[in-house]
């Protein structure tokens, strides 16, 4: 029997196929598209299911179960979404409304968490019986997974850790508060801060690399190829991001540490600073048994992957 | 029958006998001594609770079990004591020893995870099935219950809150680190930032009730009473403590939130600053189901009762 999972994102959305091995055998993505009401979405989930179906030439019979990650709060007992972020709609009904749709019991999660879960069951922290995954993009998200379940606490919002203040009046930020840490160690803010610098230094050799790459993913190339601003930049990202990483180590000393997202395909690029700042400020410093800080393994199939198997 | 918890600090030592209905029905501290052993140390523990049996009455043979909180890291399925803070004594495997003192089995764990434990089985947190509490003192200490069990990390030292960067390039902390939050928003912190404030200005209304009350105590009280500069100090403490609370909510979205150490007495002059913060700042404040934020009940029983109960 098969297992379907689908990792619903602002502006796409995708599904796959899971067999007993944990393997994903495909998977298809479209564009969520302008989808006004709760009815038009749970239509174009379930249109992109059967496309997926009949792409792999699965029958419908052969799937047993599917679980979604959905950008937003959700209720993991009842499988109410309270909100869906970036999308404008409440109080969706998901397991009710996609089981019927989909003909087999759905289970429903926030994206970060089931992203974190493949990461546990088949990825960077397989067998882990403790894990925090952190996905760095835009903002910063937060899986935990802790005695091999998802920790959700007491609304199903646990693990919003790129909203604690990281600097006292710092940066504004769109939840409301200031100095949040995703303003300073999400991807999305290295990206802001590189274009920051390259607005009054348009002939710089890292302009010149933003220009062609974008991104954080720029910054890193720039600062591989020597640029000296780049290195900089980054340098100091590594201590935002790692002072942060610490944070999380003092306070759940996981078994396994997992950074996800875009920047975790730098690898020991982006593990090794870490891991020395970790040396040198963690209380457990000593310890015989410490965290490990690794890199996500599974990027983009995590969400897919761990959906299927909530 | 009945259970034995044992509470060990740096300077004393308290043993209690609580009963079925998990009442507290008597105890006795005494100072820890200069133990320079761990065998002094057994042996300092074991007369404190023959002491306290005779004290009560109580013959041996009435108590099934025991448990004791200890100030530093404990891996708690082997009762051993990887380091015990301000006793300088390293690898005491408390669990064998004690329990071959006293003739019971013996559970060991850390001193705030104890006290946790305490407030969530009958104080503050009682039927939660998610708290963290935290206690503000010299440092501020968490211990965490997830799902009714108090949660360790890999290495038994998770919860180290206190050592959260709260300020990149801080105020200097003993653990190595700089900005700590518990050099901002512990009860010892206040209390310092008080003295710092008053040395310069020896004549103020706020030394005058230093130099009565002492300590952090000193700083609510001048402030209760009208004394300027001690509400401005107490308002920029609330802003540093709350800032760091709103994290812990935004992290575990705990059931509830449970202050302890003695500024907890202050009740609901500590919880209303910190609650209009959390109405404020919290990611979840729109959200049906929130933290509760509450003061510690138990006082200093909390450590004793949740030993026993361990």
């Amino acid at each position: 029997m098969l297992k379907l999972g689908i990792d619903l994102g602002g502006t796409t959305v995708t599904a796959g196929l899971v067999d007993e091995n944990l393997t994903l055998l495909g998977s298809l993505t479209w564009d969520t598209g302008a989808v006004a009401s709760i009815d038009a979405l749970e239509t174009r989930i379930a249109a992109l299911c059967d496309a997926l179906l009949e792409k792999f030439w699965v029958p419908r019979t052969r799937i047993e179960r599917a679980g979604i990650g959905v950008p937003g709060a959700v209720d993991p007992a009842t499988g109410v979404v309270g909100m869906l972020s970036n999308l404008a709609l409440t109080d969706w009904r998901a397991a009710e409304g996609l089981s019927a749709r989909l003909g087999v019991p759905v289970r429903v999660d926030n994206d970060a968490n089931a992203a974190a879960y493949g990461e546990v069951r088949c990825g960077a922290a397989k067998r882990a019986r403790s894990a925090v995954c952190l996905t760095l993009g835009t903002g910063i998200g937060a899986g935990i997974v802790l005695d091999g379940k998802i920790y959700h606490g007491v609304n199903g919002a646990a693990g919003e850790i790129g909203h604690r203040s990281f600097v006292p009046d710092g940066r504004a930020c769109a939840c409301g508060r200031r100095g949040c840490w995703e303003r300073y160690a999400s991807s999305g803010a290295l990206a802001l801060d590189a274009a920051d610098f390259c607005r009054t230094r348009p002939d710089s050799g890292l302009a010149r690399y933003l220009r062609q790459t974008g991104g954080a993913q720029a910054v890193f190339d720039a600062a591989q190829a020597g640029v000296a601003d780049a290195q900089l930049l980054l340098e100091r990202y590594f201590g935002w991001l790692g002072a942060g990483v610490v944070d999380v180590i003092q306070i759940f000393q996981p078994e396994v540490l997992v950074l996800g997202g875009g920047v975790s395909r730098q690898g020991e690029r982006l593990l090794a600073p870490l891991r020395a700042m970790a040396d040198e400020q963690e209380y457990t410093r000593d310890a015989r048994t410490r965290t490990k800080i690794v890199c996500a393994a599974l990027g983009g199939g995590a969400g897919v992957l761990g959906a299927a198997l909530l």
